[in-house]
């Protein structure tokens, strides 16, 4: 089945929004198996939006097209789709009642400008929107069915998951059921993940497991797209699959599914009562700033201080800081145990860089040396990454974040990883 | 002139890429007077391929090709150019030894299948490409002049700015010399700032200053497009429109053109020799982590304090937290002021958020208080903002950081906003 995305609005063709509802609709889509062919961005123009329309017609099964259903004189979807479809604009009079409830609730009357959003090709279904009044709908047009969906995300996101996407795998006669597996890592690039992994789809004995990779640098998400009668099918056959997973990738996987590392983080902490202070250098607050906010963090993260000169660093956890001689693991122990004695937190973290002089280019590096102290116990460890400014310190935030999932989870700290140089 | 772009590649397509080299060629041509009609993109695929190019040479006169110029088998747009155009891929002599010498300043051998990057269609015009492998190209398809650019942002950017634009520019007939002056502000949203900013337009005499927006929130970015016979009629005809937008917008332009406002805020202590302490609690080192890693900020970036508790924040600066009492603008003063002692620097930012509880949602808000000290001289701040958590955070780190640009400039620091609830 070739399917198409159309994206409209001038926001997006002139860039002044970057396109990430595209992206995220061509990623849902591959999760359940499907596959975008083609996609085309036109701004808030009859003739464009027409021919666009009329194009992807012709060549498509099936078409999603974001954008263009809002109450304003520039949005022109509804229009276009009636012209191109060969058929009149109708009022959908559930969908004006429906409106109407919506700003009731809200305390407001309906601007007369929003009775816009219910006018509808004559030939339409109604696609529900929970939680808007922009109205999705589908209709024929030339040899494709197309679906109309609101620009915003939010609002977009739950009308593809609920409404647009079971009714494009029903049209493709995979009706079965789907389900996506994610693994997140830290340390392994996506080419060596795909080698260790070598062979695991084929543990699937009909070849309803698809493995695909995501890499958003430093964090590489293995997934598992599991394809089955029902939700039992899928669990039995995804169960083998993910087994071995776990046994290759490891002590890497850092988190899954819809975890974040720095949720497993203040969940391993909050179950044993724990607290957390966090000592950086040129992450410069990077590090608290992925944890502090958190709901839930209010009871955990105790402290965090950041200072960019080393004497500064020991100042402030209540070392003597006057000549603290070289940056070493030992020092970052001691910096991480003093701060954990400071703040009475049961847990210090310590991320110290060492940074390249010279200017920021691709082999401009850093010297990572970070330790934990947690009780009596401390680890730590030395690495150095190569990559310029922004590299260094996003590498140096991960590797931190996961040196204290990896002591919470009782692992090694100091594996091997592939974005270091030895 | 019709312009249309073809972005290529399965990682553009399948959404594993955001596609941020789009949104960037489209404002890099607005900003010259340039316009984007249409966008398509197409994976790696043969057919497709060649579809959108002659489908893009029937309409468009310029097209800007971007990707697929790599060496693997599955770059693909020479290939597609020359079949397109009707002609033969020729090696390129001169590119090839390009390549050769690339390699050999980097001590490394060339691959044999770089090769590939020096076979271009037999027609085309050679695009320089100082930074890379990929040669960029121009050729005709259909009625259209296409240029092909790599896919690597940095080369693009390089290539776009240095060869593409001055080639459509010459074809547009638009031979005039072009400036972007840029205005970021805090506080004012779009509408606002397009109302007073009304007439501007017109004090340039011959509609040469084109006004416009970026809103990217908390910041707004005003833009003048200013086209002229050369840059010294650019000078004459932006000088009394700048002047005008200064006067109009005054205190809330936080930075021009290329600064930003941590960059202002750095210059501003550096300049007076200053140092700066930083004291969060909801943004959680947000603010520190804006300011903290930048060159420069070695000398300057004393120290920053994390903590979600406002007794630990006192103690972490030093002040009896036993009972730290209401979280009003005058506790964010004393904890400014304490941190400024304790560590010796000149300046301190104490930025302290009371949440309000409950679920996130888009009433969801937060107070934020607060204080900057500099020697015997505070000043502080309350503020209301609405809009949930992530909401409030963005707003409060900026607010910040534009607080202490505004203190060190001696402007006011409580001037109303628009984002804030009174």
């Amino acid at each position: 089945m070739r399917i198409e995305v159309i994206c409209t609005g001038d926001e997006v063709l002139t860039g002044k929004i970057v396109n990430t509802n595209f992206s995220y609709i061509s990623q849902k889509l591959e999760d359940v198996g499907l596959a975008v062919q083609w996609e085309t961005t036109v701004g808030d123009d009859r003739e464009n939006l027409l021919r666009a329309f009329q194009l992807a017609g012709e060549r498509a099964d099936a078409v999603i097209v974001n954008g263009g259903l809002g109450p304003t004189v520039d949005d022109l979807s509804q229009e276009i789709a009636a012209q191109a479809a060969g058929v009149e604009l109708v009022l959908n009079e559930e969908w004006l009642t429906r409106m109407e409830e919506f700003f009731r609730r809200r305390s407001r009357s309906m601007p007369p400008n929003n009775k816009k959003q219910a006018m509808l090709p004559a030939t339409a279904e109604v696609i529900d929107n929970p939680i808007g009044t922009a109205c999705g709908f589908a209709l024929d047009i030339g040899r494709a069915r197309f679906c109309f969906t609101p620009g915003v995300p939010r609002e977009l996101r739950r009308m593809l998951e609920e409404q647009v996407i079971p009714r494009l795998l029903a049209k493709s006669g995979l009706q079965t059921a789907i389900h996506l597996k994610r693994f997140h890592s830290y340390g392994l690039g996506e080419s060596h993940v795909d080698a260790l992994l070598t062979g695991v789809e084929a543990i699937a004995p009909d070849g309803s497991v698809k493995l695909g990779f995501r890499a958003h640098y430093p964090q590489l998400e293995t997934k598992l797209t599991v394809r089955g009668a029902d939700l039992d099918d899928i669990k039995k056959k995804l169960e083998p699959v993910e087994r071995e997973v776990r046994k290759r990738i490891g002590n890497f996987i850092m988190a899954e599914d819809d975890q974040t590392l720095e949720g497993v983080v203040l969940g391993a902490l909050g179950s044993r009562q724990g607290s957390l202070t966090i000592v950086e250098t040129f992450t410069s607050g990077q590090i608290a700033a992925r944890v502090g906010h958190l709901p839930g963090a209010e009871k955990i993260f105790r402290r965090g201080i950041v200072a960019r000169d080393l004497a500064e660093v020991c100042a402030a956890v209540g070392l003597d800081g006057s000549s603290p001689g070289e940056l070493t693991p030992e020092l970052a122990e001691r910096v991480a145990q003093a701060a954990r004695q400071l703040t009475g937190s049961t847990h210090a973290l310590a991320v110290l860089i060492d940074l390249d002089d010279g200017p920021d280019r691709i082999d401009f590096g850093g010297t990572i040396n970070l330790a934990i102290a947690g009780g009596d116990d401390v680890a730590s460890r030395k690495s150095r990454i190569l990559g310029g400014r922004e590299w260094v310190r996003l590498g140096a935030v991960e590797m931190g974040l996961d040196c204290l999932r990896r002591y919470l989870q009782g692992l090694p700290v100091d594996e091997r990883i592939d974005f270091e140089k030895v």
